[in-house]
């Protein structure tokens, strides 16, 4: 099978490793509207070739749309234009109802499947696809009944040979769900980044003291804001409602600390640590 | 050289299995309150025996205490009282100011070291024990011109022999540090472990989204109250500090969302971006 990936980054990079060493793709035609990107994608053998978005459509049985969420809404509608009822479109972005919103009443948003491989790291660009990111981890499809069986078992067979693990949400819903189990996250660590950033002024000595666990909770920050300041306009509603949770959840455990109150704020932390029946 | 390890948790224990692995220590007598402690770390190998305190003390070269913060500062004076004039004590807690206000006035306050390896995971007691836990990170040696230099010497070579590197800070500072590089990151945890299990009812939907990233900001909230009040308590004020300042940041966030100020908020994840100096 031929696959179009516009946008060789993290992502887009990443499947077309998956996808070649496991057989999946024969052929990887690589859309990229920026040179540089172009240049580094080519030089990782991330795709055969490199072609322009039309030519390159034509040619392939399904087409993965890997840009940031931003270009997502306008290269959507662009690509089914492109496509007959064979083929296949999908997206791989972290934010849902805005691209639904500008594919809805698209004549061809039935060969369309919304999907969001929930994986990544905090580095972006050609540079950063690595084989295995994808691993065991789940995918979520969403709203598989806007779509064509056909496509959506073309699209599930594809995860499934990552190996990913597959779950289906309603698109608003995701944004809902991503918010509480991603965005936050990032929205924290860059919080965290600029909070040390602006008390320490002795680099060298942060350097020396960063544990593990301050690396942990701060490696987000690195993310580019490329991939994440469009992600946060488009679910900006569902990340106030988080963040504002967050800074109450903070507040307390300041007036805690200033009422020396450490009989609740040891409570706290133990309902905290309920979150082991969440992550392992 | 016998060394005696005063409380065999995450630090304590992974300290016994490096220190035995690479010859350091010939015997290693472990001193547990906790019988159940004291039954894991046996059944772990990681004391050749386990004897009472002063038992302990009298047969050992180098004596490490290893308990929570709040019970060294009771501890370290008692064990001082037990040596003699070649014994080396020293401490591995992550507060520094509370402690050496309590051995100050000490007659025996030249064998005692005060030092902070900046290692951990969020798991705790007998069974978090691991080996390499230490490998090429720091260590901090704080105030080392109140120790005599031999105390010094023997500590700072068993802390290279793990091996670590070794680096010195006055005490206060030292807590003012870790205040920012370590301290923040768990409360930032906590919370945002609390946040999503206060909006998130379903878990088993959170689990299968729950990504990478996600799992590296929210992992310290897995770790011990019994560790962490004790820190807070005593270095509540450059805590609060740091968390105002956190919680600042936070909200210029949460204000740029709600002014729809995308702008400054891209501007601002590049500033945070260049945590990239700090961590690698």
């Amino acid at each position: 099978m031929t696959i179009s990936i516009i946008g060789l980054g993290l992502i887009g990079g990443s499947l077309a490793i998956s996808l070649r060493e496991n057989g999946f793709a024969k052929k990887i035609i690589g859309v990229e509207a920026n040179a540089d990107n172009a240049a580094k994608a080519m030089h990782r053998r991330l795709a055969d070739e490199i072609l322009p978005l039309e030519n390159a459509v034509n040619q392939s049985d399904l087409i993965i749309i890997a840009t940031p969420v931003d270009a997502l809404t306008k290269v959507a509608p662009q690509v089914l234009h492109l496509i007959n009822d064979q083929q296949v479109v999908i997206d791989v972005g972290s934010t849902k109802s805005a691209l639904l919103e500008a594919v809805k009443n698209h004549p061809k948003r039935n060969r369309f499947v919304a999907t969001h491989p929930m994986a990544g790291t905090e580095y972006s660009g050609p540079e950063a696809a690595i084989p295995n990111l994808f691993d065991h981890k789940y995918t979520v499809i969403c709203d598989p009944e806007s779509s064509d069986a056909d496509a959506v078992e073309l699209v599930e067979k594809m995860y499934l040979s990552i190996p990913m693990k597959i779950t289906h949400f309603e698109g608003a819903t995701h944004d809902v769900h991503t918010a509480y189990v991603s965005h936050i996250s990032h929205i924290s660590s860059f919080a965290l980044a600029l909070t040390v950033l602006a008390k320490e002024h002795d680099e060298e000595r942060i350097f020396e003291l960063a544990s593990s666990g301050f690396g942990s909770t701060v490696r987000l920050a690195k993310s580019s804001p490329d991939t994440w300041v469009p992600i946060f306009r488009q679910n900006r509603d569902n990340v106030l409602d988080v963040l504002d949770e967050h800074i109450n959840q903070l507040s307390r455990f300041r007036s805690l600390l200033i009422k020396k109150d450490f009989e609740t704020f040891y409570q706290l932390i133990e309902e905290a640590n309920q979150i082991r029946k969440i992550i392992a």
